[in-house]
């Protein structure tokens, strides 16, 4: 019985994964958190979204607001303006939230050693230029070493990354032969009814979606200005 | 100038490497942890005298009662009973909290990264049979390259286990050279307001205290039974 955690935030990635997580295994087991971010209660809808299309065995939605207490970052601190259009700009952008991932793969193994799953799956994309350094192969080939040090003897946890070397078009590429319901997904760093279309993330999904040639099924409040200026 | 954060329970281990931490760096900082566990309310209680006593640069207190939804052990799940005399009886006991350490290292790793220390303390002890996987010292090793490698460039953090090979007694000579407070910390794994002195962890520490000569400041239950009987 192939069990596997899937880490879903609701973004486009973590969807893609959770389809592949779901060709792959018997039970998958999503699990969401809520940190504190600006677009918390939309994260949170597109994870409910994704709930109902993939049937996970359960689902964990847990609260981790201490990231927010640690703070440090514009996505939990609002006093720290998101980047518009400086990317590649800054070695880490501040959107980096220290040590995010780490925090979330820990969260994940605690759930998989009482669930008895073997597998979890994290969408990280070292690619594409976001610069987290939560985002790295070499950090999750080193934290799966120490985790199977850190956990029982008959826990045997692999951290799968199966988008890690992909870049944004491909991702949707692999996406769409999956039938991935891209309109579930929530991308943007802002939190208004409709992705802005000028942040970082939004920038990465709108180029990426041009790339791949694929219309990318959710609105935009940029393009919409664009398009009522035409 | 050197920073360390010490995951701070309440507990005599974690009270050891504080004094331990304060004599090695310039600032200290104490995080503590509420997971829902049986005796949350004295832990907290237990921390907070020991900040009165040493003086951090700054504290942090996290809900991650996360840990009690997740469940599988005896410390979170009232429904599964503490373990009395079952030392050395179970390879790993009901009271391992699944990967519990490797969550408390990710969030400090967070506000470490953010707050600029070197140094995370952590008084896990390998010896004297507590089985628990995540407080082995290979553990901590290969999480803290791990760690190094999901972090920013210029973050190096450096776990210290300063009583990983020591038994109790051991810590509590080292303790007393050090005039650690003992009668600040709180150990017993039931929620009474004195100590029960039966629990697993209450019989350690009698013994340890036994064991090095010292005289533990503390009341329990059934020391003041037996002295009732006498």
């Amino acid at each position: 019985m192939k069990k596997a955690i899937i880490l879903a935030s609701g973004g486009m990635d973590s969807l893609v994964t959770t389809a592949i997580a779901k060709n792959e295994n018997d039970d998958i087991y999503l699990l969401h958190t809520n940190y504190g971010q600006r677009t918390e209660d939309k994260e949170l809808m597109a994870f409910r979204s994704i709930c109902s299309h993939y049937s996970p065995k359960d689902i964990l939605i847990v609260n981790i607001d201490y990231l927010a207490q640690i703070g440090g970052n514009s996505l939990t601190d609002k006093s720290i303006d998101v980047p518009k259009n400086k990317l590649g700009e800054e070695d880490v952008p501040n959107t980096y939230v220290p040590f995010r991932n780490g925090n979330l793969i820990a969260i994940a193994t605690s759930w998989a050693e009482v669930i008895g799953a073997q597998s979890i799956y994290i969408g990280a994309v070292e690619v594409d230029g976001s610069g987290y350094p939560d985002c790295r192969k070499i950090f999750y080939d080193q934290l799966e070493k120490a985790i199977n040090y850190g956990t029982k003897e008959d826990t045997k946890i692999s951290i799968k990354t199966p988008l890690i070397h992909k870049n944004k078009s491909e991702i949707i590429k692999l996406g769409k032969t999956l039938n991935v319901p891209f309109e579930l997904s929530w991308s943007c760093y802002n939190n208004n009814d409709i992705a802005c279309g000028e942040c970082d993330s939004c920038i990465l999904r709108l180029r990426a979606f041009d790339e791949a040639g694929i219309i990318d099924p959710i609105k935009y409040i940029k393009k919409m200005r664009r398009l009522s200026n035409d």
